[in-house]
């Protein structure tokens, strides 16, 4: 393991230091711990071209280390396109995991005003919106082209700022990944028998689906997963995708890579502003901010899909990694599960039920369309 | 069909405008017209806040009618966006075609600075630059995902800016309709035997690949379209997608909606802007515009994408539209004559060469991901 590590340290270093925060976030159930940080929002007067405008200084708190690929690249990007686009009157500075709150302390600082924004994913908060899973990704759900067509003209961002309003929040869909992989195994899966009793390391709705399949879903911490997959502690784990997979050097110690990630068929990511802070702006100023969070939303998937790209092909012809599909009955086992789970939490939780109403509905419409367009293309070309 | 036609008079007339100015400036040549009109940035002292600052007026010139649905809505979203973000210090005026210069002559007025910006796509302008629709969509080639990554992370946008330079134009991705479909047929095609004689509209490389196949592609002027494959004159003809046929009025006339759109996977608009008007800017202006287009550029895809949805569920349930899938042999003869047109024109000319291979890699890279993930996902969900 040592050698091959130490050709990637730093980015080891940022997924372990992610994982622990993430982990102990979720162990401590302090998903929305937030310490206080001073008002950021300063009125400064400052000349900008001929005239003399309000310089507004804000802080944009994240849940991945600074700089991370992909993820942690977006929110700077952000920052950089919104300073240049307002000549220097509204600078943001990004901060990662754990500078100013822990990795999932973004929801509750930005939502106290304690910070002025967040880059997350609604995912994270599923202990207390049920719901939101919907706004990033769910089993079995939409992929990126058909979740951001929900959000802009199906109705799907009108629900997610409705169900934000009451935590003072305005959420923006903030870049994506495209569908991810089904993880790393140390077992082959021929069947859903090889499920049962499987150890793996998988959270959400998707480690919900794999308990009630037979298998054993846990949470480890980043920074020992590496080392529990080597030993045995677990089976198997998923990640992300080759982009960040590679980076984390997976492939030296797990047998098989699974595909498709039938659990995160394209993970929408969040920018969050605290309302009031919103509100303070000039109205430039505020479309500045939301047409930027589109393009981001956009080039991170762009990214993502160039750098998963080149990452697949290095793992499978530099490194030999054995890549399989998930045999169709245990999809279809995940699948039933994933839409028994989704029925019993509507009848649980109104604002669940009209969230999966409208997604579903989008879903049932859309799958009918891309089935002769972009599946079929996908097919015959 | 007057019966029909009545429900959606507006849009058909503006279908049979836009045609009859494509297909006019199509025969006689003149797709570089432009006419000279004033230069429209003038600088102004007015108050935007407490400053004063230069306002610049620029004119928009497009290839489709005015507010044409998804197509001439992209640059109006623009305008109004960049309006909001320069707090009313660019103001742009979209024109439709014909307004200022005929549809074609967009390239030909942005790049003589007769209007500052134009909204079209590339593959309009093979004439003089034959590499121009790999920036578009040729047939077999990048799905929207796919061209949207190559451009802002695998090279592609260099190469367009590279080859737009000499004409003083600077290129941007300017939206997207996704996948289209194959077209609407009066003959029912089993093999490739029967698209021997078979007399359809369809343009560019797709129509060249037809006619090698032993069709006959035509132009047809979108004006004559509908009568023409009413009255036998063609056998068929392709248009966009669901949203845009749907409103033509296509289902009425023709027996069978095939697919997928293999000669059009995903094509990319284009917004250009004339190079000194562009560096007329002041930085800020500038980010405005770049970063303003690539939400745009998204935009366009998430309406196609809800709107093509609802547009197909309405044709096959309200009007019994039979939907079919091209037959294999089909697929595979268009694809190996494909392969073919683009190796003769490679050889023919170095930039289409260069523009080529740097597609062509990049594309072999990305579907080999795309079969384990988005393919893959599709075809288990």
């Amino acid at each position: 393991m040592s050698s091959q590590v130490r050709k990637t340290p730093l980015v080891i270093v940022a997924l372990v230091a992610l994982n622990v925060i993430l982990f102990a976030a979720l162990v401590l159930n302090r998903a929305d711990t937030s310490v206080s940080v001073g008002q950021a929002s300063v009125g400064l007067d400052r000349g900008v071209g001929a005239s003399s405008e309000t310089v507004y200084r804000w802080k944009l708190v994240t849940t991945w280390p600074k700089r991370f690929p992909g993820l942690g690249l977006a929110p700077e990007n952000f920052a950089e396109m919104v300073k240049e686009m307002s000549a220097g009157r509204l600078l943001i500075h990004v901060h990662g995991a754990n500078e100013v709150v822990p990795a999932l302390g973004v929801f509750g600082a930005v939502s106290s005003g304690s910070v002025e924004m967040g880059h997350s994913a609604a995912y994270y908060w599923k202990g207390r919106i049920p719901a939101a899973p919907f706004f990033t990704a769910v089993p079995f759900g939409m992929n990126v082209q058909e979740l951001n067509s929900w959000l802009h003209y199906g109705g799907g961002l009108e629900l997610w700022r409705e169900i934000y309003e009451p935590f003072n929040l305005i959420p923006f869909a903030g870049g994506n990944t495209g569908v991810q992989m089904g993880g790393w195994f140390n077992k082959e899966i021929n069947s859903i028998e090889d499920i049962r009793g499987l150890k793996m390391r998988i959270p959400g709705f998707g480690g919900d689906v794999f308990t009630r399949a037979g298998g054993t879903a846990v949470n480890i911490p980043g920074g020992e997963l590496y080392t529990s997959l080597q030993s045995g502690v677990i089976d198997a784990t998923e990640w992300v995708g080759p982009y960040n997979d590679l980076a984390f050097g997976f492939h030296q110690i797990a047998q098989y890579y699974y595909y498709p990630g039938w659990h995160e068929p394209g993970p929408t990511l969040e920018f969050i502003v605290n309302k009031d802070a919103y509100n303070s702006l000039p109205k430039d100023l505020q479309k500045i901010i939301e047409v930027a969070t589109r393009a981001i939303n956009q080039d991170m998937l762009d990214e993502y899909t160039a750098r998963n790209n080149s990452a697949l092909v290095e793992l499978v012809e530099v490194h030999n990694v054995d890549v399989r599909r998930f045999p169709d009955d245990v999809n279809a086992t995940f699948k039933s599960i994933s839409q028994e789970l989704y029925l019993e939490l509507a009848a649980q939780d109104p604002t669940f039920k009209r969230v999966y109403q409208s997604y579903q509905s989008f879903l049932d419409g859309v799958r009918k369309y891309h089935s002769i367009s972009e599946e079929a293309y996908y097919q015959m070309r």
